[in-house]
């Protein structure tokens, strides 16, 4: 266990935890009182039929939502829907390398996969909450996957589901271009093969990493069109010092490796034999597929490729110049398309 | 200086060596006894006006061409032409950190720029061979941005121009993607600041660096589609450890960071005082401007940027599944349209 300031209220604002107890994981360990950090918005009705599920993307937590994808003014409107953000196992509010004790402290902290966090996330959902089907399960990148393993893992509890960037099996090329971020961590010779004793050893590395970040997580466009400056920068590398260098460096790395092995492996066809098409024909929830126009890694393609698989969805293609990471939602034109295509999907029978 | 046997006529066939003496560089060091290594194929004919001109990329030599785009069944057909392929300066052949004896070897080997080299290119042509014409210069990628050079610079002398998946004006996104390989190799603590005794030392870093290629070198399809297969690998990381780690391991670490700083910086409009489209106005070239449709860090659309402001000049874009590393040949389908484009232009009247 390391201290870590920024996995705390006083960055992310104020979250529950749940306790799943012993967790038996897929690849066949058992996390300790597993935990689940989650936060609430709204009030759950009393037939318990206005829950919304969204999940955290890779080093995301419920934070990002709640600051720019929830509100009033939003598709994901706490006035009409109890909408609930459950943080991914390893993002370091939930149960993380670096947040555990004992045997599976730091970097011996088992390999969990996104079907243990779904199925993690439905028993947080039933258990404290008795909530049975939810009207929408979307979430960005990660939360992609996450949002497609609940639509075919559990087709009967939703009802709409709205993948945003990212895909239902990962790609060969997302597998490289993470193993690119993992191997700028694991080399950087303060990491001591996960044994640091503070992130601050692995700066360097968490820098490389946010620079590889750089390269992929926005468009060749936003670069040249110098979209960091309407976000108050002054050159390129003093938005990746002040924004990307930034935001990584204060994480932990083996949270990131945690979740990096994980979005590695993303894969709805493992509850399939490896058929994706009959993975993704079991989805029952009406599905909207987005994709971001300019994605250097989920690129449109491979998400209507996957859109096809699934019965009765519809593509909608979310244009962003800055690419992957426009899910921060920081282009002005960007939360318009999101509430716009989340506003219909929920107004559609389902 | 370093031996190392990659950088031998056994492993790039024979080549010949020209002295430029003492050359001055644009940043204002002295290389002594600077050297470009060059290779001919065809013969100059008494008039010199059938002579064609072909530039390096990173980490490439002339051996690619001989053995991928230079032939009878080629547009850069021998039969008909003088080709000269010269070696960019760092690229091992030519002068290059880890073949310098004195002030200026290894990790002091001062900052080369692409003016430099097309500088260079222009003595050797003219004080070995007296060309004072080009029918053709053509490159790709950093060859490109010699072609864009030599065009802007010298357009009394280059009756046409094809730079292939590459800019004259290097983008923003291409500056930071050849700074996360820089940092892959300068990261390895066996880098030593430059100063390692054998490049087997910076390994795990030029493998790194090796990594990050195959993430932008190959498009997100040639991975999905299993492009690698047909190359004879059996899976993605036998092609990455066979393919992509063993072609740059064996190569110097700090000649790669000496074309990496040139290739940051190419710019045309270093001419012009800045202004880009008055630099490729100069141009009287009749120019293809050949993007890779595939292309990862020179898309299309840099490219045609560029292209429609250089007069008269055409967008012909090359489909390459492979993306951009497409440029070593391997698909089918690439040289056709290599030598389709090639041989139009050169069937121009210029």
């Amino acid at each position: 266990m390391i201290e870590n300031p920024y996995y705390s209220p006083e960055f992310h604002g104020s979250y529950e935890l749940f306790s799943l107890g012993d967790f038996v994981l897929e690849e066949g360990y058992t996390l300790r009182d597993c935990k689940l950090a989650y936060t609430t918005f709204g009030e759950l009705n009393e037939a318990k039929d206005n829950a919304i599920l969204v999940t955290t993307w890779y080093s995301g937590t419920h934070q990002i939502f709640r600051d720019a994808y929830i509100g009033p003014e939003h598709a994901l409107n706490p006035e009409k829907y109890f909408i609930v953000v459950i943080n991914q196992i390893g993002n370091g509010l939930s149960s993380s390398p670096h947040n555990t004790v004992g045997p599976h402290a730091m970097s011996r902290f088992p390999h969990v996969r996104i079907g243990d966090d779904v199925r993690a996330q439905e028993k947080l959902l039933r258990e404290q909450f008795g909530i049975e089907s939810l009207e929408l399960v979307t979430g960005g990148s990660m939360g992609a996957q996450q949002t497609y393993e609940w639509a075919v893992r559990f087709p009967e509890k939703v009802k709409r589901a709205a993948p945003i960037a990212g895909t239902a099996k990962n790609t060969p090329h997302d597998f490289i271009f993470t193993q690119a971020l993992i191997e700028a961590i694991t080399s950087d010779p303060g990491f001591r093969d996960g044994w640091y004793a503070s992130p601050l050893d692995v700066r360097e590395g968490l820098h490389r990493h946010a620079r590889i970040w750089s390269v992929m997580g926005f468009s060749t466009e936003f670069w040249k069109g110098e979209g960091w400056r309407p976000l108050g920068f002054a050159s390129e590398d003093d938005f990746q010092v002040g924004f990307m260098d930034a935001y990584f460096e204060v994480m932990d790395p083996n949270d990131l490796l945690c979740m990096a092995w994980k979005w590695q492996r993303g894969d709805v066809s493992r509850l399939t034999g490896g058929d994706l098409g009959a993975a993704l024909g079991r989805v029952t929830a009406k599905t909207y597929v987005m994709p971001i126009s300019e994605d250097m890694f989920f690129p449109v393609r491979d998400c209507e490729a996957e859109q096809k698989l699934v019965p009765g969805s519809e593509l909608r293609v979310v244009d962003s110049v800055a690419g992957h990471l426009g899910l921060f939602g920081f282009e002005p034109d960007y939360m318009p398309q999101i509430d716009r295509h989340l506003g219909e999907l929920l107004e559609t029978p389902a």
